[in-house]
């Protein structure tokens, strides 16, 4: 069939910003656009499918027109003056991969009606039927890439893991790689990167390179086991990682990485309690935003919930904060960035690893905060000031939906869990669209937003079914009603009756700030966790508020 | 070019509900997909455009791609079966009209990988880019729509003005329409609309057919002046509508509605204090679900802007809820409605009008309600769970970008403003990508939420660059420090600075609660619509509270 120019691309749009954009500024100094505004073709030639093999829904109109569509030449079909280019931005964004983060890029373009093409190996890739173009081709192949580029006004990755060479070249001909093809060489070697950061002064769990089996045995006595093993190349959700218990355990997980010859180091290890983290997004101008600190929990080394913002106190926060603000300081190009991080029994923060591209750790930024870090990404990468990353719901649950079986079996279980989503309020389902379903592969997620992070979790266990969570109700008083002796209990039982007759579940407790100050301190200090919103304090004959 | 075949969509999906979602159930019977999942391709074959005028960006690869293309046949590309339908729903969702309304309902369909096929005329109509498919033609051409009804699990509109006797026919052939014809023919005729809510007692203001110009007159004796008189059909956004203040005047107002031949009724002139709207959603098992009451704000007749939640009273708020619950349980089908009100002086709510389908007074939902109009839309007419239409932002205002000017200019001036929303925290643009800019034409919108509509006004004057709103500080105090006497100065005033070294605006006033009970009252009703967020009172030597 015919295929269509798109070229000459004039980058004619500039836009400058220097206010931090999560408080109003102090003065409105606003840029405008460039809006010289070129030519250029969006016809993107849908057309209604047919059915061969249905010949009952035959109509000759259609058939008529791809009749007429299969024997179009080149130029009877090149519209290329006909419509104009006038979303927010004249960039077009070529996205290296179009997996579930192009995809969910695609979704914030389409607001702003800004352009993504995706390059992509798989003609049916979740990004595929959103992007306003889908190069069906290996981000790995230098040709590929290059032809790409050049249709692109500036180019970015929804993955580390491309050519970082053919980037380089490109950027000295002048291409617009954002981020930058120096940060994505280091960060896209594990081993590199810590040894970029720890050149920062970032705080990192220590760590060796490793070339042979001495080496290796040297840094388990150095460090102490359990020794984390890592590849430095191609490693993500969990792959690349091994674990040696004790000495004797080295050789098989040296083995399972595939040997030294891929390149090899370890990594102390770190005993964290929590891990953390923060969604970071830099602007052309370099004026850096970050995104309220998260947990992420991991199962089997994938990414499976995240909770934001994450219960610690405001120290350990402030502290996450620093610390990825200046990794990302440190590195080159705009975008958003994730750092993940542990936080240690001690209250120490030491950076993980980061990803030069959207995460998974901010997904809940899609319902919960005002700008998601998809459309700030495109923000940032296209030259647009920042938008607000601040909540604009208390709290937000993301779980992901990953594979629980392999076809249909695991599409069935997904599904069920999708069904169960739909009843909850709050929630929001995300399906990617993958054709094939594999065991612990990400199919989709779901956002809860509310007024905690503890009725979220009341309300996810209840979608989960977890045991003691079939009824949401039960699942989460939402009043804690508590009283210092039973013998308030005549007064303070009829607002448990009160609230019951409007439906809102409670709970009754004894609690003396006297005689069980502990109780009382261990019931107020959990109350958040488990759900409560209001108490009810009734105190004896003296009105002090039982703080 | 080759033309593949999807069809033979089994409808298999069914899910039905009896909960009602807004309140957690009080035991959640889920029920499941149907998970027989049956074959269908789902290949757009995106392929890259290619310049024919740019021959430097030739490549012999992409070269052989696009001409291997251009000479494939039919059978080389079939591809039916490689791929299935996984989505959240299996039904394909057919929308008569593929304006901004239709990209929306896509943009909330790919969350959801639903897949939506639009059928309109314009090639590059808003929704094409984003639509699993887009059939052009015409939604008033009885075989087109029949044609497109056949590939879809079940057929909606962006609409009512469609041809309504071929959804009839339709649905006598087995075809899902939803919301049901019936429905459609009742709303898109004004003056029968208008019959069938006062059958139902909803209150509307009065109304009378007319066919001769006696007959108006009769009507101008009865209802007073000034008089509406309005065409029954075709008629939106302010089209169709037309005002004679004096019964000279009727004759002229009648010519520009194009004379008695297209059906004219008169209403008694409502005589409003403001314009109220409500998004009612229906599933289908007819649960019913009211978003919050909204102010519209027309300018020349078309919507303008949106404030949500509306400022009225209690009382007057579930009014509104009650004629709009009220107004759509008379009508048939699944899906959301719009019921625009009027607010009388005197207190009471009058229909105006509904329209069957998303509608603009709604747009604000996207960003501020857990459950959007669009996604709750797609979730009513294939069957799945209604959401949650309460708010999870405590206010929001729309504004649309109506074009200002033809052409060029008209593009000019709406980015502009783009560019000065992308720097107010907690704004979203919308651009609806419409190839050609119209004066009064809706581009796109903007919508911003936040704390209050106090808050969000300042904000949106800023934006507009409204006098007096250069800096946003200036105008938005968001702390009020009041005090009965200036003598309370001195020890009141450090509130003050130490509120400004952290950058909040403030605004300090002596008033008396005492001595000016009135500008105390003044003062305390509109701090809310003025942005203040938090009042600091300081009374004299009693600790009384100032109420």
């Amino acid at each position: 069939m015919a295929v269509f120019s798109s070229s000459n691309f004039e980058a004619v749009f500039s836009f400058e910003r220097s206010q931090f954009l999560s408080r109003p500024p102090s003065s409105l100094s606003l840029r405008f656009f460039s809006v010289s505004i070129a030519a250029d073709n969006r016809n993107r030639n849908h057309r209604l499918r047919h059915s061969s093999s249905s010949s009952k829904l035959y109509n000759p109109t259609f058939a008529c027109r791809a009749s007429c569509d299969s024997h179009e030449t080149d130029s009877s079909h090149r519209k290329d003056d006909d419509s104009s280019v006038h979303g927010l931005s004249k960039k077009i964004v070529g996205v290296l991969g179009g997996g579930q983060l192009g995809r969910m890029l695609c979704q914030a373009a389409s607001k702003m009606a800004i352009k993504v093409m995706v390059l992509d190996p798989s003609e049916n890739c979740p990004a595929s039927a959103l992007a306003y173009d889908h190069m069906v081709g290996s981000f790995d192949d230098s040709a590929t890439v290059e032809e790409f580029a050049k249709r692109c006004g500036v180019l970015t990755v929804e993955t580390e893991h491309v050519d970082v060479a053919t980037l380089e070249k490109l950027e000295q001909q002048g291409i617009d790689c954002e981020p930058k093809a120096s940060t994505i060489r280091i960060i896209q070697d594990k081993y590199l990167q810590k040894v970029h950061f720890s050149r920062y002064g970032i705080p990192l769990p220590e760590f060796m390179e490793i070339n042979n089996l001495e080496e290796t045995k040297r840094a388990g006595e150095l460090y102490g086991y359990p020794l984390m093993i890592k590849s430095k190349r191609l490693a993500y959700d969990g792959r690349g990682n091994a674990v040696a218990k004790s000495e004797g355990e080295l050789s098989s997980a040296i083995d399972v990485l595939g040997g030294f010859g891929h390149g090899l180091y370890v990594e102390k290890w770190a005993p964290f309690i929590k891990e953390l983290a923060v969604i970071v997004a830099r602007g052309r101008d370099n004026s850096i935003l970050c995104y309220p600190v998260v947990e992420t929990i991991h199962k089997e080394n994938i990414c499976h919930m995240v909770k934001a913002p994450v219960d610690v106190p405001w120290r350990i926060r402030k502290l996450a904060n620093d610390v990825a603000y200046k990794a990302i300081s440190s590195l080159e190009g705009a975008g958003v960035f994730a750092v993940e991080l542990f936080l240690t029994r001690d209250g120490q923060i030491l950076l993980n690893e980061v990803a030069p591209r959207p995460h998974n750790s901010g997904h809940h930024t899609i319902e919960s905060c005002y700008t998601s870090q998809f459309e700030q990404h495109l923000r940032a990468v296209v030259g647009l000031p920042l938008g607000d990353p601040s909540m604009k719901t208390p709290a937000a649950i993301m779980y992901n939906l990953l594979g629980e079986d392999e076809g249909e079996p695991g599409f069935k279980v997904a599904h069920q869990l999708i069904a169960r989503a739909l009843e909850i309020p709050g929630a929001t389902a995300h399906w990617y669209d993958k054709t094939e379903m594999r065991r612990q592969r990400k199919m989709g997620h779901v956002t809860l937003v509310g007024p905690s992070v503890g009725v979220l979790e009341a309300r996810l266990k209840s979608m989960l079914r977890e045991e003691g969570y079939e009824n949401l109700n039960e699942a989460a008083p939402r009043v804690g009603i508590v009283m210092g002796s039973d013998s308030d209990l005549p007064v303070m039982k009829d607002a448990a009756r009160i609230l019951n007759m409007f439906g809102v579940s409670t709970e009754v407790r004894i609690v003396s700030a006297h005689r069980t100050p502990e109780l009382m301190y261990s019931y107020a200090s959990s109350a958040r966790e488990r759900g409560i919103q209001v108490i009810i304090a009734g105190a004896g004959g003296a009105a002090h508020l039982p703080g």
